[in-house]
Formats: structure tokens, C-alpha cells, sequence
């Protein structure tokens, strides 16, 4: 039993990754090269992958800077220091256009080609409110897609499943549940506004990890610039 | 009112692109390096959008050969002389694993950074009829899919419509109706196997041109190296 898995470098990702490999899946980890800034998510996404032993793991450039929208990808000032309550009203500056839309797109394609029938992410409602590509309904409308999108689902009627293990914990339940399940957070990088490999502090992704280790009574591994 | 157009330097996408402006829509015209071998077919997408007075043309990469399995971006033969009644039986070496999921995704990403809610693409139904990712059904789970996977869909309830214009045309058709709309096929690039930019006339995709041409009664102003 094969998955594909969407590696990012980040926390939820590498949970997510362990959970595949809880399930029993051989897990090929798939991470995007995207014009980010955050580049160092890619060394981590590498790190995370071997750690939890992938079978396979491929780094694929989509270049979504070329069309711009996001902080994360075009020449928009990240946002720093807001309040944890105010980052699901709206959609934050850090959002990319059909990110997870494209991801998974290409996901698609590579278990096409290994054979794999599951897709894995780390997507999350609770925090990632204002992202609508992190919703239940977004998924449930991808597997409807694959299913008339590949050669599995059309000629032999084969389903395609998306799991989103991590859908409705919370940042507390995820690093508890990585604790579980043997990943180490110390590999992953989550800031989306890196100096020198050293995490802000300060940015929505570095807020919402330290609040969560701090709900779950654990001490984050990584070193930061601002407490 | 604006398209995000996607256009691949093929005779589909330049129709598809002129059905677009002849709608009345700005047109955004993008392409996507994926790793594709004939790799003349981006300087044909810039020529096409620019003959057909596209607004912008953006070039996306997205190195589909990092996942493997088609004739067109791995070391896969591309096939040859084959009888144009064979190539509807099953899938062709030349299917691109998920690649129609993949560019209107990105398209997608494109269309609510310039607040698009059409999108045009040059599938077809009839000749390529192999390709899951070229059915009716696949472009209205697209449809679907679109709605809760962008901002303009979740928050504003906002629709975005996939436009397949030749998905029932036959390949004289299209050269019929490119000709209408005054699309000159001389600047398009059809060929799988091209040699010094010069089309090999055998592959799948010159014989479905060449022969459209033919039924139309018209003469294709490519030049072939094979007849």
C-alpha cells in the first residue's frame, strides 16, 4: 500500500507523514519547490522525509511566484505580531492563490504513476480558517475530481482518498500527536520570514506553533529571535 | 470582463484563445513549461498570444518530469505512424499524468490574482478521447472544485466557469473555425517529435493535424518533414 505524502518542511506536514506511516503506507513525500521565500523549508522537508523514512522523496518546482498574490511567493510584506484571534478573520496576506489546489494536483500525477490510491497532507481547519483550500469541502471535491481526472478512476473505476489526518486538531493536539508518533520537531521549520535559519518568532506560523507547544505543556526544539 | 487562457503554442489552445477574445473577454494567456521535450511549443505560445492580442502572457514552470511516467517529459518513445482509429484505444505514451489538473490549477491561482472567473482551455474531446483529463466530466468537477477552493467562491459565493469551446469539435472543425476567427495556424506548434523545428508528420499529433487539414480542405502552412 503506497501513499503520496505532501511534505513541506513544516509541523503538520511531518505529523502527517507519520500518520501514513502509522497506517501502514510506503510513503513517497512529495515537496514543492515554489518560489517561496521560505527556502529553507525545502532542507527541512528533506530531513523530515528521511527521518520518517519515505520510500521516495521528490522536490517539484512550480514556480507560482510567475503569478504572484501571496507574501509568501511575491513582493508583499509578510505580517508580524497579530494577535492569534484576528488570523482567521479574512484571508491573511500569507495566502497563495490555489496553493493546495496545485499540490495536490501534482500529488495526483505522481500516484498515478507509482500507484498509489492516498494522498496525505497537513492541512488544518482550526488555525488555517481563512485559507478555503484548507476546508473539508475542498477536499471532498478533490476526490470527486480525481476520480474523473485519472486513468485509475475513469477506466477502472478506482477511488482516490485524501486524508487529512490533522483536519480539526488543534496546534496543541498536533504537537502531541507528533510526539506520538516518534517525529521530530527539531527538523521542521515553520517561519515563514527566516534570518539565518533562526525562526521570527513573530510571523502568524511562528505565533500559532509556539502557542501550540505551549497549550500542549512542550518545549519547541527550535531556536527563535523573538520569544 | 477578463479569461486566463491557457495556451500551449497548439493549434487547440490558439482557437480556444480566439474564442475568447471573440466572447469579448481581456484574455490572460498562460503557459506552462513542464519539461515537455518539444519544447518549441513556448516560443509558438508567445507568438500566438501575442498575434491574438492576449493582455498578458505569463510562462509557469512546472517540472512535471520530476514525476515521471509520459512520453513527453520522460525517456519514454514518443509513438509513430500509428493509425489515427488506434490512438482512442487506451492511453497514450504521450498522456501526462493529471497535467489538465495540474495547469488549471495554476490557472485558477492566476484567475483570482487578476479576478478572472472564466477559464479557456483547447480540450477535446473526440481526438483525444484517451485522456481522462479531457472529458466533459472532469471539466465540471473542475467547475466544482473551483468554488470552494478560491476565496471569491467560499467568501462571495462566486462562480468560475470552465470554457472547453472544442471539446465537441473534430479536428477539421477547429481548423475551420481558426480560420473564422482569423488564428493563423503558421504560428503554431503540433508536433511531439519536432527535428530543428521542423515537424516530424508522424507522430500522433501531426497525423491528427495533418488530417484535419485535409478534411477541411484547407492546406496546414507547417512545413513536415515526413508527408
Amino acid at each position: 500500500m503506497k501513499a503520496v505524502c505532501l511534505v513541506s518542511g513544516g509541523m503538520d506536514s511531518a505529523v502527517a507523514l507519520a500518520e501514513a506511516r502509522a497506517a501502514g503506507f510506503r510513503t513517497f513525500a512529495l515537496t514543492f519547490d515554489y518560489g517561496q521565500r521560505h527556502r529553507l523549508e525545502l532542507d527541512a522537508a528533506a530531513r523530515v522525509a528521511s527521518a520518517l523514512g519515505a520510500a521516495e522523496h521528490r522536490v517539484v518546482k512550480v514556480d507560482l511566484s510567475a503569478i504572484g498574490g501571496s507574501a509568501l511567493t511575491d513582493a508583499i510584506d509578510v505580517p508580524k505580531d497579530r494577535p492569534i484571534e484576528s488570523m482567521s478573520a479574512g484571508i491573511p496576506a500569507t495566502y497563495v492563490p490555489a496553493r493546495n489546489t496545485v499540490f495536490l494536483a501534482v500529488a495526483l500525477g505522481w500516484a498515478e504513476v507509482v500507484g498509489a490510491r492516498d494522498l496525505y497532507l497537513g492541512v488544518n481547519a482550526v488555525d488555517y480558517s481563512g485559507y478555503p483550500d484548507c476546508r473539508p469541502e475542498f477536499l471532498e471535491a478533490f476526490e470527486r475530481l480525481a476520480r474523473v481526472a485519472t486513468v485509475a478512476g475513469t477506466e477502472r473505476g478506482e477511488r482516490f482518498a485524501i486524508h487529512a489526518p490533522l483536519l480539526e486538531m488543534s496546534k496543541a493536539d498536533i504537537v502531541r500527536r507528533g510526539m506520538e508518533l516518534g517525529v521530530d520537531f527539531g527538523l521542521t521549520h515553520t517561519c515563514y520570514d527566516p534570518r539565518e535559519a533562526i525562526a521570527c518568532g513573530r510571523c502568524d506560523a511562528c505565533r500559532l506553533r509556539l502557542r501550540g507547544f505551549e497549550e500542549a505543556g512542550l518545549r519547541d526544539p527550535l531556536r527563535y529571535a523573538a520569544p
